[in-house]
């Protein structure tokens, strides 16, 4: 592996099987991830749900950030609208970083993408400030790119992000 | 055909074939998975973390509940030590239910496994009464079974869960 490929790995989070695809395989998935996270922000900020999931596979399973399960296509788009017609309307989403890229066998991707998310008022009522999601995504080769067929969304809890035993400070008391 | 044109090919072949799945193919894929979860199980309830990713690829990355993410087997061990230290040791989780099971091409699957978690101590001092997870996990092939390269962890709201546009009653007002 030459420092390019080393660097490209890297940057990717690439370790395993990644390490068997070559830079420029990577350079094109990445490409393509991309691409299908770019379609989903700009159809979100548009609240088009059509659009939303024109890049998805018909058996898309998701799985939102309060743990709601929608199985298929029709379930995932008729949850989606009723949200954005509730609340998500004019709440904006920006792509923050793809924080890791992990190639499948076959030309997918286990994708983690981190969101910065508009405030918004919940259902309750309650006023959520602006916020940040972690979104796991598998993406897998549909029409000549790739489509979602999975997404797991996750919204970062900020007062426990200190305490990432990994990337924070130790808990108190360690 | 070039060489990214037959990759997709072949994704596409691949995928033409898990989509047509025979039952018996799918019963070796949920006892695989079904395998590979209850010794997570097991080893959760015993607090060995060792145990807990001994199916697990070198390069997994795992987003718990509150959005931190790990990476690679080391960082992802290291940060569950932390935790069942710190507050999950005794704190017993039980499989309840595999949501959903998708095949991938090369043998893989995306699942949506359902825990139910007992109560805990948050590191604020917070008692958390007993909870139930959706946790998406991708599984690959690895040393003739499947192994874990990513999980995604999510705790359900189980307030929200009867507004659910799917699968609850419809939200107040609509």
């Amino acid at each position: 592996m030459n420092r390019r490929e080393m660097t490209m790995a890297m940057a990717l989070g690439a370790l395993g099987a990644a390490e068997t695809a070559s830079a420029d395989d990577m350079a094109a998935l990445q490409a393509q991830v991309s691409h299908v996270l770019s379609i989903y922000e700009r159809a979100w900020n548009a609240a088009d749900i059509d659009a939303m999931f024109s890049l998805a596979t018909p058996d898309i399973h998701w799985v939102n950030i309060v743990g709601m399960h929608w199985r298929g296509l029709a379930e995932v788009k008729r949850a989606h609208q009723v949200y954005a017609d509730l609340m998500f309307r004019d709440v904006p989403i920006q792509l923050q970083e793809i924080e890791s890229l992990r190639p499948l066998s076959g030309g997918g991707a286990i994708v983690v993408a981190r969101w910065a998310v508009g405030a918004f008022t919940a259902p309750s009522g309650e006023q959520r400030p602006p916020s940040r999601d972690r979104m796991t995504l598998v993406m897998i080769p549909q029409g000549g790119g790739l489509a979602i067929a999975h997404a797991a969304n996750i919204e970062i809890v900020e007062a426990a992000a200190a305490f990432d035993p990994i990337s924070g400070s130790p808990p108190p008391g360690r």
